[in-house]
């Protein structure tokens, strides 16, 4: 029962798809990882990852699908450099540890360019316990764009429902918030985040961009760090992480046969009621810091009563076979991801330990 | 028998290993892909990975190793953005396709910051047939550092000793010519390569660079561009390509297994001096347009006496089990890549197929 933040626990059937044709690639006797990104074989696979993303989020025409590399964090740097023109500025709302890092980056990246960036909203006063609302936003109306992050990994704070942060063109890190349920991706100008969450193995970024908001990034730059040469060559300006890509491929091929995003949604939902319905349960024990209506249902954190509770917490569950609940080693307490793979009956399994574990030490 | 480029062949153990361990990893009944980047299990495998190419490659205590993302093209842009000062000048000798790259992307970067590149060396005219040497070489004394490219790729050329390009410091992509022989990287600032012809898969960068050098690289850039940063955190600024990491840990293993690099040496030059025989051996039907002195022990390319033959000879191999012998699109002719984990015997049994196929067709 692995309830890791990412690198996250992945589908058994995609893995088993892997280990079963690790060898012998669609009767080739080569590794898919062996072959040439050049190859028809391992173009069919790309162009399947492709198609499965683009038919799981109904991506429309108007909108490029990139794999590329370096996570969301080189996003962080990439999405200034092409999209941040000189003099001009960008509007950050910050929410957490994630946006906090896009707007340092974006940061440094404006002061070398002769550009500026803004924090139109943040809650980091009182801690990152909840999301920024649009209302309270102090907008920049001719902004190149508002960069906001729709799930805190590590805060468990996530936007219930869309929004939109004014009338500039609005870029997300979705990062932990990809295809566990649906979302209309029509009204950003670019979304992006690494696959270690729901979407496949670490070392494959998604990027999902407006095809004329990605024409329009800055075209003087080294061509690797520009989308738009990315969407020209259809995610193979150089040579991809092809076996990554090709477990991608796997991951979404699972979750089309589940039912896609409707299915999975549902089931995350009620994950989430089950493990929030736990903490609730014994609420003089358990204590959510996120404020109810920004509640991550992908990333759940909790304090207990002390630390060293906490830490016995962590320790007793491992012995029953839970892993990956401590929570990040920046705000310490117990986080439990509970990404597409992670079967209910773990949480089911989870919350009756939650349940034992306040009465023996409540 | 596969003879591709890149992505290219890898050892079947370290494969197998793979496969056998992929749903369980030492035990813990997850596969090391699932593992979180901060946990002690997947720290163990970067630990060893890294400990295995310092040691295989020698590597001194006065040089850094790194594991990053986006192949050598990214290097191709980060290098500049690094140790290309404003006002400051480097210098790149382009003996094929890829330094050819390298010196577009630093120009772009030049550009934009206030700094050129020059071309200090070029073997374009005569179309790539040879390296250049270090005293045809217009150096730039003054040069932040000189860059080239130890391997052609694309052109089979590669340099056959260590030369040295003036004082400046030497940065290099050794992509196609990392770990098939023994090289002092202790004279080279920096130097690095995509993984995926001697090393691993696709999707993860090795970057080796002197600590001293890469500690004086520009420090107002987004902190994920600089190399300094990655070196800081031991490769874990942020969550890196862990698996393909962990194979490239199986691929080395497997090397030190067979003896380090003077038995791979000894078994690539075996390799090398078959396949540049049946060359010889039919040489009025088989051409190589690489001087001698400059030929690729790595990637051998060679010419038929027209485009037609050289298109029955890729099917006809084929047929009998050869893949990857297509040259580069931008070039044509035959390429056969020789790497580490092509085994003798299919170089042999290629020889023997070049000289049936030039008596049939010759």
């Amino acid at each position: 029962m692995n309830f890791n933040a990412g690198p996250a626990t992945l589908p058994l059937p995609a893995l088993e798809r892997a280990r079963d044709e690790l060898l012998d690639f669609a009767g080739s006797g080569m590794s898919v990882m062996e072959h040439s990104h050049r190859g028809k074989e391992y173009e069919a696979v790309h162009d399947e990852a492709l198609a499965l993303l683009r038919r799981l989020l109904a991506v429309p025409a108007t909108h490029e699908i990139l794999f590329l590399q370096g996570g969301a964090s080189m996003q962080f740097a990439l999405v200034p450099m092409s999209f941040l023109p000189p003099g001009g500025s960008a509007d950050f709302v910050v929410t957490g540890a994630w946006s906090e890092k896009a707007h340092a980056e974006a940061s440094a990246w404006a002061a070398l360019a002769g550009a500026s960036v803004r924090v139109a909203a943040s809650t980091k006063e009182g801690g990152y316990r909840r999301v920024a609302r649009p209302d309270e936003a102090k907008l920049d109306e001719g902004a190149a764009y508002v960069h906001w992050t729709t799930n805190e990994t590590i805060h468990g704070v996530q936007y219930p429902e869309p929004v939109r942060f004014g009338r500039a063109p609005q870029v997300c890190d979705m990062s932990s918030d990809f295809l566990w349920r649906k979302v209309d991706v029509a009204p950003f100008s670019l979304v992006y985040g690494g696959a270690q969450k729901n979407i496949g193995p670490s070392g494959v970024t998604v990027v999902i961009g407006a095809r004329d908001f990605v024409d329009r990034g800055r075209k003087d730059l080294p061509n690797i760090l520009q989308y738009r040469a990315h969407a020209e060559a259809n995610s193979l300006l150089n040579t991809p992480p092809t076996f990554g890509i090709y477990l991608v491929r796997n991951v979404l091929a699972w979750l089309e046969g589940l039912g896609g995003l409707d299915a999975i949604e549902r089931r995350n939902r009620a994950k989430a009621a089950v493990l929030y319905g736990a903490i609730g349960a014994d609420a003089g024990f358990y204590r959510c810091p996120v404020e109810e209506g920004s509640r991550s249902a992908m990333n759940v954190v909790f304090r207990l009563p002390s630390e060293e509770l906490e830490k016995r917490f962590v320790d007793e569950a491992k012995k029953q076979g839970m892993v990956g609940l401590k929570g990040h080693r920046s705000v310490g307490g117990i986080r439990v991801s509970l990404y597409n793979a992670v079967e209910p009956g773990w949480v089911d399994a989870l919350a009756q330990f939650m349940k034992d574990f306040a009465r023996r030490a409540g």
